[in-house]
């Protein structure tokens, strides 16, 4: 089933369920309820399908990335959050502040969680999982290095715009099976296989849950592999995973305010 | 002014302000807009006086530590996020989990965000900061430092309940005199004068809001001085800031569940 929020004419922003092109607005995401009659899902503007409370980024989560980096695989999840702010749905436009200097893209995987998880088991963690989406983890390279005594995570992936989600959520994937692809301008720029993760999903999930206590609507990036690359403003970046479907931005020059 | 946040036998959570002993619950942080009878403070279990959109923590933001620790003084604020799982308030008891390992208390004057913030002027940042708590800004030091490859400023903060905040928000304090004090089984472990500070919390807003839009509610913990010591289960561990009072919680050992 897929999940997908946004907005009809200037209406507040309804979370529902796409079927046959149609919107079904729901009391909210994962809920039976309905609340209102379906619309034409093309008189729907989407928004991220999710407003994470948590926005969990994961670094060297992939084979082949942490080969090339020459980076051992993580027992543990090495995770960043990305700021509130940062969230943004189909078709956004995304500022690059003069300061973010060089911005790359990340493809990724994207975990939503339906329930509650504390030191969840890897069962109880798959059984939370609500489903799967798109993620661009947009990342300034030059705020992530500018200090050689601590490395920003956190503000490199936390302007404006920097977490691209959608374009909805999809209850029934078999991420094992799927491929991250990044589009720019419509030519591909990167592609690989979900499955060369090293902490598959539910193991994810399983272990932040030791950290802390996840809650439904929280939002886990899987991390990127190779072919993440260099953005500017002008350029149209969709990230595409079969099954979910493509979340496409265009990037703009920040206009003083 | 003092604002609080609490709750009266099973009712639902309540913001309002304290004046003479007694608590006026409000419609919102920062309303006017009275919501039922004044109660005696002494009925009110105090939660967080807030429920942090970003609750954001500086690194690096003392010159007394940045002068023992050999570290340029910033000029943008060092930061990483706090899980809103991390959030407690005054009189919990914070799990320390097996493998948090050495964990340390911090304490720290904490900003609390009143108006929308982007690209803030310094001049403008001031008068969008609401008022002042006080911060336990509890971090594992095992953790932070496990992976060499990666420091785990995010996953070493964000432990369900290391985010102490309280007791109350201050709306008016000369943040330039205060001292932050911690005491430990009610003696004191730290104290260092906030004037000490690198980036002051208007500059810090101002900053920050170049970053990222800051919201009503958001919370930014100003980082620590020397002094942060290691705490263990049966300690009792209060932050105080005068003016705004102290917030005290107990360690205790985390528990399988």
């Amino acid at each position: 089933m897929k999940w997908a929020r946004g907005t009809v004419g200037s209406g507040a922003a309804r979370t529902g369920i796409i079927v046959d092109d149609l919107f079904h607005p729901r009391e909210g995401l994962g809920s039976d309820q309905a609340v209102g009659d379906a619309v034409p899902l093309s008189d729907v503007a989407l928004l991220s399908p999710v407003v994470p409370g948590k926005f969990i980024g994961l670094w060297n989560n992939f084979k082949a990335a942490a080969e090339k980096g020459g980076h051992e695989h993580p027992t543990h999840p090495l995770y960043f959050f990305k700021s509130d702010a940062s969230v943004s749905g189909p078709g956004a436009s995304v500022s690059l502040p003069a300061s973010a200097g060089r911005v790359i893209f990340e493809g990724e995987l994207g975990i939503v969680i339906g329930q509650t998880c504390k030191n969840s088991s890897v069962e109880d963690a798959e059984q939370a999982i609500f489903g799967y989406t798109c993620i661009n983890d947009i990342t300034s390279l030059d705020i992530l290095n500018a200090d050689p005594s601590f490395p920003q995570w956190t503000r490199s992936k936390s302007f404006d715009g920097f977490g691209v989600v959608g374009p909805v959520i999809e209850t029934d994937l078999a991420w094992q099976d799927v491929t991250v692809t990044v589009l720019v301008n419509g030519r591909e720029r990167q592609s690989y296989p979900a499955a060369d993760m090293i902490l598959p999903p539910a193991q994810i999930v399983s272990l932040l849950s030791q950290d802390m206590t996840l809650n439904p609507g929280d939002l886990i990036a899987c991390g990127t592999s190779l072919g993440a690359r260099p953005i500017k403003a002008g350029m149209e970046v969709e990230v595409v995973i079969e099954g979910i479907g493509g979340v496409s931005v265009t990037m703009v020059e920040a206009t003083a305010e």
